[in-house]
């Protein structure tokens, strides 16, 4: 197997295996659960779930594979705070968005070939990606990937 | 740049910058709130700590890297829960401990030449690797790195 094609097997596996602990953790925390806050004064487990879904709806963009889902989730969720929000969707309509952003990423990368994942990102110009082969569109699934890791851990602590 | 050598940078750009990201933590953080629970009833500061050095000694014997430097922690860090701990190393103890081995493994990872990181590792039989030729000594590195990850989510909540 070209070592490209196994590279990007590692990344998807990891992608994938991330969202994977995720979900089954979100699944086994119920919407009161989640209006708790992890540590007093920190974050409530329905912020980490809209943070995702804004995150990755950023993805979108970055990887030039259309319009936001959500894009009216950008100001609550990546440019506020948690104890800044004032409006915030419900725990079930963010469920239901989170799933439904997952297929429809899922859907879009199955149809990069493996070739396409080592191309720049849209937030690199062509001369620094010149200089910087590693800032390619597989790097942002790694680094999104890890970034759900790093809030699983917090989530983890609802249980 | 050949391939292989991007997605090596790739994956080391994220080991260092998860350790980077850990340490920045671990110094804002003092002995004594190294001794808290993150919450009530979950893990320690400290136990994270031991947790990694274990796992991380673990790499030593996946990569054919050497012994561990300190076998003694796999009871206490990867067998025992923290609540079962009796006997602990102290809290400086075991950032001495982190920075050596942090040191002792970046010393060894240098070595090894990119075509190297695409071989098995020591877990996993050759008619397996094979098949699953993704499951090599990069991929150690890259689930290590998003493990670090984990943790640190948890870690910043101490802050």
């Amino acid at each position: 197997m070209p070592k490209s094609d196994i590279i990007v097997k590692m990344i998807f596996d990891k992608w994938n295996g991330s969202i994977k602990n995720w979900d089954t953790l979100l699944n086994e925390l119920n919407d009161e659960t989640l209006l708790k806050e992890i540590v007093p004064g920190k974050n409530r487990g329905i912020y980490l779930l809209g943070h995702l879904i804004a995150v990755h709806d950023e993805v979108m963009i970055l990887l030039d594979l259309g319009q936001k889902l959500y894009p009216e989730l950008y100001e609550t969720f990546l440019k506020c705070a948690d104890k800044e929000i004032i409006q915030i969707p419900s725990a079930s309509q963010l469920r239901e968005y989170w799933s439904k952003q997952c297929d429809t990423l899922n859907q879009k990368f199955s149809k990069l070939k493996t070739e396409e994942w080592f191309e720049k990102h849209s937030a690199i110009s062509t001369d620094d990606f010149a200089k910087e082969p590693h800032r390619n569109k597989l790097n942002v699934i790694l680094t999104r990937a890890t970034h759900v890791v790093y809030h699983t851990g917090q989530l983890m602590l609802l249980k």
